[in-house]
């Protein structure tokens, strides 16, 4: 059985404020789950509907009807669980950066923290204005990977208006990425959604680069910041 | 106002049995429907809080309360479009074509149809187990690329089998993508979310080609299947 003050904290963590407050975030899942288990997170406690076989004193078996409860998932999975959020870890000036002004869409943050993992970058800044990396469509879309990656939010201008060059910036107007020759690190700023890089941060930008389009060039909007992302990675790392 | 019978067979569009009956699919956004308006796609009716000055005849102006009767979405937008299911156009062998092995997520299906446009690619081949590109979360996810891809569903191990080489087939195992050789034009597969590949399809593939993991080769499990198709596409196009 869940304690309704239990339920009214868990249900609590959907909001942002919530999270910073308590220090906890959701995670939901059985998959995604142990593979956070496996990594230096500390486990507040473990929703499940089947035990995990972990300590017990954290593993807490509760009925289908109660994860529906506490779950934010239509669907919900077969556990959530809570774990801390972590304090994050000084950012390393010497490898790749991928740097993030402003992204408002969950999923595309989520897109991106993998595409980092994948790609190694190890470092990924986030403007204050980009959404929290522990919303839960954010950790859903990870798949893990928010483990391996050190996210930090930054005054992203006053950061990169120090920063060593090169800093890149992804603009439709920039030098075509496929005629670059490209450093093995650097900053990599990828802008809003909608409206791409601010002006504060764009008079930081050293380089400015873009992904030529080959379709009908009247029609053809924009590409999706994080499939955007990927063929720069992509680019950065083949080279 | 709303009659009843056009709040039900609006309603009944979400789902791909009643939008095979009906011939019809539904739109929602005034960004999107303008550019659907442009295409060659045949309305059938708009329903609008806003008159677009469009021929009357086929615009309805209806209240907030009724958009969100008729809407898929939870928030829903200033206008609602019904347009009518083009009849695909006979696929094109010379260029380069993608083609989809039951991709299941609508957003993910959206973001390939985008890139599509992007990248120039005319036709997209989806197996009969893929999601219908006229779910409402994979038009809204096109951003109006839709207009642009001629997509036809087949059966894709038939189709392929009798496909002129080279047929390229993403696969975690595959040769190095940065280091062959790749052609103007092609068929480029890309498998299902959880499965990749289908054995059958796999049995018509060519050269599988894979994008190098720079991470911790342990942890990171794999790319989206959107962003792996975007770096795929970008390297057929680069060289």
């Amino acid at each position: 059985m869940l304690s309704k003050s239990q339920i009214k904290l868990i249900t609590s963590l959907k909001q942002k404020k919530y999270r910073l407050q308590h220090g906890f975030f959701v995670v939901e899942g059985t998959k995604t789950i142990k593979e956070l288990l496996q990594s230096k997170l500390t486990l507040q406690a473990l929703y499940t509907t089947e035990t995990f076989n972990i300590d017990a004193k954290d593993e807490i078996l509760i009925s289908k009807a109660d994860l529906k409860r506490i779950s934010f998932l239509t669907t919900p999975n077969k556990a959530l669980a809570v774990f801390k959020i972590p304090k994050p870890k000084p950012i390393n000036l010497n490898g790749m950066i991928v740097a993030l002004d402003a992204i408002r869409d969950p999923g595309n943050l989520g897109t991106i923290i993998r595409l980092c993992d994948w790609f190694g970058i190890k470092d990924l800044l986030c403007s204050k204005e980009t959404v929290d990396c522990f919303n839960p469509k954010v950790i859903q879309a990870t798949m893990g990977s928010i483990t391996r990656v050190n996210i930090s939010y930054v005054d992203l201008a006053a950061f990169l208006s120090k920063a060593e060059p090169p800093v890149f910036g992804a603009f439709m107007e920039g030098e075509t990425v496929y005629k670059k020759q490209l450093p093995n690190s650097g900053i990599l700023v990828m802008g809003n959604e909608a409206n791409g890089i601010s002006k504060q941060v764009e008079a930081t930008i050293d380089e400015k680069i873009s992904i030529p389009r080959f379709g009908d060039l009247q029609a053809t909007e924009s590409l999706n910041v994080a499939t955007a992302t990927a063929i720069l990675l992509s680019e950065f790392r083949r080279s």
